[in-house]
């Protein structure tokens, strides 16, 4: 592609005459060769535009940049992030696209129901019941339980597994590794004249699965005591993370990797967990709560707003509690100081 | 089942007459529809019978509460959670059971050994001199490697793992993804004349887990690097839990999803370890000790004892750690009014 | 073996006449039998002499110690830990060796290249494209994508996923259930008229591992959004770590459990991150540079260095804040005191 191709694809404009560049890929300001398109969003980078070697950058229409020392064109654009979306996949292989059909070394019950131009991979198993929609892909190695349903258009790469009666909306996308539905953690102790005895609470509800999620790699949604652990439409969960037995998440909620939300919370909607988040159990989280990485919860949070910190707080709580150090230092001083004053106060009163 | 029925089966009472309602369904307070029965056990929720559609709730004894707004009845029972858990099951499908047999896609090897009445789902592989005891039940998709041992009564759900010569004892649980005896974490690293050099230090020892364990999904319990990492008895662990190599649990602990324990740590018995708790290796951790959720242990723990904090402290004291904040606030205030009253003194004595 | 063939296989002395003892196995000071051969190198369990039941401990040189009271022999060596290491290959049973073929179960793509002298176990799958290096062991139930490629001599253990078009170098190890490719977590999230939509970023890169890393088990390291995701050569990941697309890791390095590495940011050569720690996006980490456990890290850190807290500063300074608690307490105390004193001062100064 030409330098000029690609600026009529992004609706970008140069400044001066349009340099007759090919442009033969696409990779960050720090890694880019001559031939690669690149993209400065975030103004941290902008000291790489010294050193990048790419051809073109694509900048925010209304930055004021130097161009890179190395003679690439600055491409200025609306969105650099979205133009460089739309740059990437004429640079990069096509997704691989899976054919209709059930691969031989399926297993698949009879009593199972696969609906149209339905993909099912090497070595997958589907169990008695099993319900799956039409235009799912199941990669290699999928499971899908007893009385699963799956609605349509679903793609559940390899080692996914789907435990039995639990139910996926349409266009629900799962990356590998990641179970739905085990056994949430339940269990009754009692310490008697025999000593202690640990009772399992049966697990005997599902998951259920709105619309247009997507969840990541190894991740864990348990099953309900009873009922429906409910993910809502939309909602993105990341790699690795934990989802107790009947929580529920509104829509458009984000959780990122790592996350841990303990049994029976609920998520109001949109809203965003970064990673390695921590959250109790039975707590109500409002609409549009956004925690902060790493930061534990053990109280309702109401919504919207930004919280920090283990136990969470408002953030300009939080951000304050990052300055006890240095105030209590300065508080040392202070004191030293006065007890010095005190003393010399006092030596004078009685020498009076 | 009707309204009177479910008394009898709780053994529960309520106050005026019995009515005659239908009862079709468990649900939550909140989720509750005409002909749920549902129940009250954490005080937190009391606020819903205001508003709970339910026709019965199970409530303590000695409760002083209105009836549900709605219109349902208040059951009073000696304990709601478990009366609830017995109602429960009349009102969701029973678990999938699983008839013995070794379905025809499974590997099994030859020199293997498998029991009575087992269950190999479809595509198993169980290694070379492996044993699988009698009445297990092995889900789709379970890999048994070479010479593994299994009790009775085991039940391994899909894509579990147990690696060569691991030893299960008998009705141990293991839900989906769940790794036994993947290889410990260990490298000897020497700076040389030739620079860096990483040496792997062998992971030859095993993992044996006790009888009546229960492991979530996606867990990791390293084998030792000689010896054996052990599981006591009566240990329930949650998903996304890590346990490095050589750690030892007591029997009866509970560790809670994503906490991770370093190699060599040692748990007594009845150890409770809240979600994302992390012990660093080599400790002692003491009978009866519990570690509040995201606390990190730096240093062994004697128990009984309740712990809190990064790194983790008696409750009491990581309590007041918390308040600190608001100390300091509080101490600046008194640190300015004395400076201000010392320059008074000051004055005022400069001027006598 | 006798104790003086061990002797002479770890290059040791004892004080005294070599005893003619048997050793039978090898254990930890804590765990060993009479017949065993166990080490202190943490000189945390040098107590643990006084009750070992161990026919000889290995030692370092230098120690001066008494011999274990239940009467074994103390066995100087230069590295107790490496002499140990050297003995406990002749205790326990060899490590399984896989014999090179294909087993019949396995799915292989037609269009795959499979190297000389390979174990493809029972139940993979390798799909078109893929190459597989010489002498590679792929255990039961791996998953090698389209056009992923591997080098010679890796080991991939039961469960492993390697997504499309990921490279891996030579000599990689990955363990049970861990995930390399799966799509990285990115959304654009735009507010209009019609509501919110949340549209994926396609993660059209791959993830390229280098010579001699080892992975743990059920760890994710996610693709690129275009590029690649970078693990350098002789780096180690733990289990169930989190690694964000476009990450990229210098050689050398040691990540441990349960981490996360948020996208986009680079580490550089011999970087060590302890267990639970977890990195922002878009950072850079020096080389050298050490994370103690748990820290959460949120800004570039320079190396060599060592950093503690969350967010992670200087250890020496992070220790300090660890005493905050404790000076506010005696802050109290001295504030309270000259109050008593500067009330004293103004009583006495308006009595004068």
């Amino acid at each position: 592609m030409k330098l000029s191709e690609l600026i009529a694809l992004v609706g970008g404009r140069t400044n001066g005459p349009c340099p007759d560049a090919d442009i033969t890929g696409v990779s960050s300001l720090h890694d880019a060769l001559p031939g690669d398109v690149t993209f400065l969003a975030n103004p941290k980078y902008a000291k790489q535009l010294a050193s990048t070697k790419a051809t073109a950058v694509l900048v925010r229409e209304d930055c004021d940049l130097p161009p890179p020392a190395a003679g690439g064109a600055l491409v200025r654009v609306a969105s650099p992030d979205l133009a460089f979306a739309q740059a990437v996949p004429h640079f990069t292989k096509p997704a691989i696209v899976r054919a209709p059909g059930i691969h031989p070394s399926a297993v698949v019950d009879p009593t199972a129901t696969i609906g149209k131009d339905v993909h099912v991979g090497p070595l997958c198993a589907i169990g008695p019941g099993a319900v799956i929609g039409d235009r799912c892909v199941l990669e290699a190695h999928v499971v899908v339980d007893d009385e699963a349903v799956l609605g349509e258009d679903c793609h559940l790469y390899p080692m996914v597994s789907v435990r039995e009666r639990c139910r996926l909306g349409n266009r629900v996308t799962v990356h590998n590794g990641t179970v739905i539905g085990a056994d949430g953690f339940g269990y009754n102790t009692k310490v008697g004249p025999d000593g202690i005895k640990v009772e399992k609470i049966p697990q005997l509800g599902n998951v259920e699965i709105g619309d247009d999620v997507e969840i990541g790699a190894n991740a864990a949604i348990d099953r309900a005591r009873f009922g429906s652990t409910v993910i809502g439409p939309h909602t993105k969960i990341d790699n690795l993370v934990q989802i107790g037995h009947n929580v529920r998440t509104g829509p458009y909620c984000g959780i990122v990797s790592q996350v841990g939300i303990a049994g029976s919370t609920h998520l109001g909607a949109g809203v965003m967990l970064w990673g390695q988040v921590g959250l109790a159990g039975h707590l109500e989280i409002g609409d549009r709560v956004e925690v902060l990485a790493q930061s534990g919860v053990s109280g309702d949070l109401p919504g919207p707003g930004l919280y920090f910190g283990s136990p969470a707080v408002d953030k300009r709580e939080a951000m304050r509690h990052l300055h006890v150090p240095r105030a209590v230092e300065n508080l040392k001083a202070q004191v030293a100081a006065l007890q010095q004053q005190v003393k010399a106060l006092q030596s004078k009163q009685e020498n009076t």
